[in-house]
């Protein structure tokens, strides 16, 4: 496909996972977010693809701190096909995704991702991705959550263990 | 308490911690790696506290990348006490948490984060927990995972129109 016709695609896509946000927050199940995963081919460019998982946050209705759009996008698509990694899918994100869902994508090895509010935008009407941004850039010991290191004598047994097992599964 | 027991406290509840993560690799569910959600009262201090939420890593077993232990212990806990905020809990981890697995304690805001086996002894075994650090810290051009800004015109109403919903519920 042409680049222009490229950047129709993402447009199209992107204006689904708006429609997501908006329908998902006028249901109350959440904040105003949406997103999907989109299965574009081996090759990125051959086609529009497919929408192969989709979602918006349902932090409220699920009691799910975790339950960002794209956490459930990604977890949606997964289940669909099977498998723990989606190197054949872009993810499409109404706002831009907040660290743990930047992450989730990384670990979920997706192609690329694509947003259409920048997190200042979603900071204006109170939502703190960009402070957890900052919040994760400081040292453990400034941070609002302290991450404390206690040593215990013999705790990577389990993780010499699962790296000594021939039937591990990597992900 | 005195600082003694606190820290006999944290050492318990670790071990604990590190027994799921072995049992959960050893059932091939997935990584070697476990965590507890344990309540502490308002006060911190108060008493050794009781376990909410707990879990494995099932990225494997779930076909989920998400389900990191961290993760799993997290949704256990706020499924359990019908909430999405865990303020009166300390997370337990048996290796330090992953960036998505940080952000979700924040977004939870657990009151500290606790763990055994720092990031370094999970990469001597090939998890790759470092690695996304450093990923997270790049600019978003310079990462593996592209992350694009595609600008539309109106995708902030989404945003607006939760903004101005009295019936919103921050979290």
């Amino acid at each position: 496909m042409s680049p222009d016709r490229d950047r129709e695609t993402d447009r199209t896509y992107l204006l689904r996972a708006l429609a997501l946000a908006a329908a998902g927050a006028a249901r109350g199940e959440g904040g105003p977010f949406g997103a999907l995963v989109v299965r574009v081919g081996a090759a990125e460019r051959e086609s529009p693809g497919e929408v192969v998982g989709e979602g918006c946050n349902r932090v409220v209705a699920c009691n799910d701190p975790t339950a960002h759009a794209e956490i459930v996008a990604i977890r949606d698509a997964c289940r669909r096909l099977g498998r723990f990694h989606l190197e054949d899918c872009v993810l499409y994100a109404s706002s831009e995704p907040c660290p743990m869902c930047l992450a989730a994508a990384c670990w979920a090895r997706v192609q690329r991702i694509v947003y259409a509010n920048p997190r200042a935008v979603a900071a204006a009407v109170g939502f703190c991705d960009d402070d957890l941004y900052c919040e994760l850039s400081l040292p453990p010991a400034e941070r609002r959550v302290p991450l404390e290191h206690l040593a215990l004598p013999g705790a990577d047994a389990p993780l010499r263990a699962w790296f000594a097992d021939p039937a591990r599964v990597r992900y």
